[in-house]
């Protein structure tokens, strides 16, 4: 090879190290030797035995995969069911299953932001500064312009709006993946509707954890089947499963059907994951006490670390966040938890807009109270010199 | 509500039901009625015992769902088990396993397309004009500037890379969904060569069935492993499950890991399709003669339609694509094959480059001679009056 047309790899990866920056995988065994608290199981039924056994029965009756395209063989009458189910189970008119959370998102954000065949361009995007990257990518991708909103305010949505005047769409995470906080939807949904714009909501960390036996944050917010609001979920935090879903108006459904890309051009979802997600959702109609329990062990996590003296943000879901003085810090904290035996997440740029590296843990519904007491003594007794 | 910000989507909806161009969702029963040739399972493993067992066995021992990012808990050791296989299979040093071939293809696009923190733009991507809706929309999501060059034709790649005279990478589908026509794949890794540029192809519709064994449409060509260049594959098709890898040399897979968002932020692929992909690789291994069972079938299909004097692109591997006259002459066509037992895929505008719409036959392995001729017989019966 004359010419090498990926020694910029090595060069990048070089700096990266230099800088504390470079990730690797680590793969598990099957049965966890570790106390998880890095997962985002957060009702634990991603080895609950029904559900197990529902995605198991639906690669044996469905097939392994789904064969195709939702729009050609890859719908199937068990993908019918879990929409029927996640839209009725969250409060909306209709919902579309999708490979991902992060197709999901990719295809409300593109979708709604104007037909790919308009002259000018789609309603304006006005989209919070913390907001998932599957949602940033989305805006990225759309051919509407997009204007970056400060974190969680919706006076300067408000004011976006009104300087904007046209067509518009606000887009926003209901809780927060850095800090664990929720977004003030009833304040956005009312700034929305004094512009005439839409409000889409992602609610990956809400769905299971927040609302009415974990309805999600729209269904708390009262937002849930308003012809103007139009939400995301994934199938793969809550539900234990693979997977996301759009759930909103039936005409928006519909639009996607017809127009998103990810939707059109992916394969549909498999059926195990669609047969997990249906069987999660029965046991969490069954057991609503479980969204209660999630967001009650956070809360305590929580309140143990701060009473330490850690800063972290007070989390509104199941997420909870908590400083670290760098980079370097995080991974040594989180790799001393690990040593003891507790799985713990760590973010670091680039994955923290603001730079600030954290410790994340993530609550679950199954903890025991003395598994809580023991999770957060660990994290005390590994935490950084201040 | 004072204003309806959704009353664009009824007007574009009234405008697309006007051109016929309307989608609908059809779910399927477990139960298959229909001779298939809609799907792409070719080698019919969706449903095979070992690969269903093997979703079953996966989702039983390692969970429903893989609990969050391949870079937190969502890597397990089946996922690396899958990776290694996959590599050694097709001939590269690494692999990488993704949730779809959707954002396995986003990923390798827009990390390969130079480092996010770099100050100028990153290397110059050559996109064939019939790529697949993934990687255009790679193009789309990278910082790089994007040379959309004619449909299979290695001179006009070698002319942009001249002109450029900078860092690029040629990207290109190994087989085109719409014709199911192969790229010219040596003579694009000379043009590539001969300007120190890179190759990423995507073999979605090669592995499993070109190559020795179905190893795929690189290593027919001699190019599985090479230093410059880089595929990704779908779990979906030929392996009848669900997910996505990216094949290349170790530098560039670890440096996905570390910058691939679609990777970073999205939870890892489902145990139980991990295990079905992995069941089907050991299929193949053991009955390699799958692969040209399924050309063998293509080339049946194309023969048959063309002796009736219809009009169809010799296929280069499992797709074998029909014009129709119209779009909704297409439309009527695959119905009518439905109302005899057959199903077909059908392409109208805007998933056909060329606005020529078309029935899209897909061939299986496990298709009987007797299938064959009937399947055949069925289309031309049907046929609009030309
Ligand atoms: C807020 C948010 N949105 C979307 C996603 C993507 O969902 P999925 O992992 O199902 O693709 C995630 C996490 O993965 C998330 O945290
Ligand atoms: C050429 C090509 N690339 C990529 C994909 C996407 O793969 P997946 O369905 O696994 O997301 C498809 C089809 O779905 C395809 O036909």
């Amino acid at each position: 090879m004359a010419q090498d047309p990926f020694d910029w790899i090595d060069r990048h990866h070089a700096r990266r190290r230099a800088a504390g920056l470079v990730r690797t995988l680590r793969p598990r065994p099957a049965d966890p030797s570790l106390i998880d608290l890095a997962g985002n199981d957060y009702l634990g039924l991603t080895r609950h035995h029904e559900v197990t056994a529902a995605a198991a029965a639906a690669a044996r009756r469905w097939g392994a995969g789904a064969t195709g395209s939702r729009l050609v063989t890859g719908s199937t009458e068990l993908h019918a069911r879990l929409e029927a189910e996640l839209a009725d189970f969250c409060g909306f008119e209709a919902a579309l299953v999708f490979s991902s959370g992060y197709t999901a998102n990719l295809a409300a954000v593109t979708a709604l932001s104007g037909p790919a065949d308009a002259a000018g361009p789609g309603p304006l995007l006005v989209s919070d500064a913390g907001n998932h990257a599957s949602l940033i990518d989305g805006c990225r991708l759309a051919r509407a312009g997009t204007a970056v909103v400060p974190h969680a305010d919706p006076e300067a949505v408000r004011k976006t709006l009104e300087a904007h005047g046209g067509p518009a769409l606000a887009v926003t995470d209901s809780v927060f993946s850095v800090d664990g906080d929720a977004a003030p939807l009833a304040a956005l949904a009312d700034a929305c509707r004094a512009h005439g714009a839409a409000l889409l909501v992602d609610d990956a960390h809400g769905l299971g954890v927040l609302g009415d036996g974990g309805r999600g944050a729209l269904h708390a917010a009262g937002l849930a089947g308003a012809p103007d609001v139009v939400a995301t979920v994934t199938l793969s935090k809550s539900l234990g499963s693979q997977g996301g879903a759009v759930l909103g108006p039936a005409r928006v459904i519909r639009h996607l059907v017809s127009n998103a890309r990810t939707f059109i051009f992916d394969t549909g979802l498999a059926p195990a994951a669609v047969g997990a997600a249906l069987a999660s959702l029965e046991v969490l109609r069954r057991e609503p006490e479980r969204a209660a329990r999630v967001r009650y062990v956070a809360g305590e996590l929580h309140r143990r670390v701060t009473a330490a003296g850690h800063l972290s943000v007070r989390p509104d879901a199941a997420v909870v966040s908590v400083r670290a003085p760098s980079p370097e810090a995080a991974v040594a904290w989180a790799a001393d938890c690990r040593a003891e035996g507790l799985a713990v997440g760590c973010f670091r740029p680039p994955s923290v807009p603001d730079g600030v590296s954290r410790l994340r843990l993530t609550a679950r519904a199954d903890l025991s109270d003395r598994q809580i007491a023991e999770a957060a003594a660990t994290v005390l007794r590994t935490a950084p010199a201040a």
